[in-house]
């Protein structure tokens, strides 16, 4: 680990089970369960190359660096894709981790097509409605899709995959039928889905998706769902052990 | 309730809530909670027409009868066919309840278009293999997809509804993708889902979904999913409620 000097509205986290840390900024889209979750959802192998679109602070090629043989990320937001080369550094990853700062809307300019083994998401949720276009801070933009749609999140993923390459990415369970027929367009199919409840007997509040390209439609794995919370508010022993404490 | 007289291979069940019973022959389907589920998870208003394709004994319309001004049920299997109007004969709905012998394959033969507001579907849910083709029973016509695929039910239902009207099926979660691909094709949008699991923490092995005519993609309502056993092998309270047991 190099040395780390913090800026104003900087704070510096643990990213437990990597036993890596993580520079965030108080000001901008700080990582959350999601991202975590999207990390240990996905299955990768030593040799893959993975991209991941939209990375905010780096936190998930930090948290697979070691499970892949190279992961780019890409980021539109330069005080983000900034701190994310930061939190590369400081972990001493630079030979493993590529952050560029660039619009992953117009991705031909930024990686060859078809060129890697699996690409990641962790896009905004929510699409932008009237109203909400002008004075967006990062942290909106990070959560509405401001920036990317989407369309521009499937269309750069599909793009970036080579044929048989997979594309993971966390959503909102209200989404799942245009992700699905969004996927279908751009020649990918779902193959695994696992829904996150905040607590049993509660409805889904997130999602994980998997699809593969070129892949014949149909074998869907709906996997049991992710319980977030036990009944008194505390972490289940799943989330624990994914977040490395347990 | 009307005399009822068993021919061989003939069983009589009682269909519990409803207060009904059916007439079940045992070389052929019987039903299971598969149909139940659908029949709860569906929700219909007095006023409204509805239209299942491939009743079976006709065990849906029995159950739903009450809730809707009309069902019509079509039904490929002569044996089937005849069977389920029976069912409908015994129980005295026959002012309700309209069954007729076809195949929804070639549905405008059957009904006018776009003349439901509700149709149910709990088709076959595999899709035939090489060598399954030949001697087929009954039984497992109504487990493969030998006499309408994925896509003939999708089609029929989507030719059956008025705009804005509802489909609702029962299916396997490992064909979520092709149905909803299959349903956007149609101008239907998935609008609720409901995940079955057999007990907590396992994978589900059924699902409940409702696609709307005509709506807009996005908002998609996926529900706490169901749990059928309880860890001691009984039914749980929400399975018991919905047969009227507890």
């Amino acid at each position: 680990m190099r040395e780390i000097r913090l800026n104003e509205h900087e704070r510096l986290d643990d990213l437990m089970r990597s036993g890596r840390q993580i520079i965030q900024n108080t000001q901008e889209f700080c990582f959350s369960l999601d991202a975590v979750l999207l990390a240990h959802f996905v299955k990768l192998k030593r040799s893959q190359r993975v991209l991941e679109l939209g990375t905010g602070t780096g936190v998930i090629p930090l948290l697979i660096a070691d499970m892949a043989a190279r992961v780019d990320a890409v980021e539109l937001n330069p005080v983000m894709a900034k701190l994310a080369a930061r939190n590369v550094w400081i972990n001493e990853l630079e030979q493993k981790i590529f952050v560029r700062e660039g619009d992953f809307r117009q991705i031909d300019s930024l990686y060859p097509r078809e060129s890697f083994d699996v690409v990641l998401a962790n896009p905004p949720y929510r699409p932008v409605r009237h109203g909400q276009v002008n004075r967006m801070s990062g942290v909106a933009r990070a959560r509405h899709e401001f920036t990317a749609s989407l369309e521009d999140v499937v269309t750069a993923a599909r793009y970036a995959l080579r044929f048989g390459g997979h594309f993971a990415m966390v959503h909102l369970p209200e989404r799942l039928g245009e992700i699905i027929t969004a996927m279908h367009a751009h020649q990918m199919e779902p193959k695994r889905l696992c829904m996150v409840q905040p607590r049993e007997n509660r409805a889904p509040n997130m999602m994980l998706i998997e699809a593969v390209v070129g892949a014949a439609p149909g074998g869907l794995r709906v996997q049991p769902p992710l319980i977030v919370h036990e009944a008194d508010g505390g972490y289940t022993r799943e989330i624990l052990q994914i977040y490395g404490m347990a």
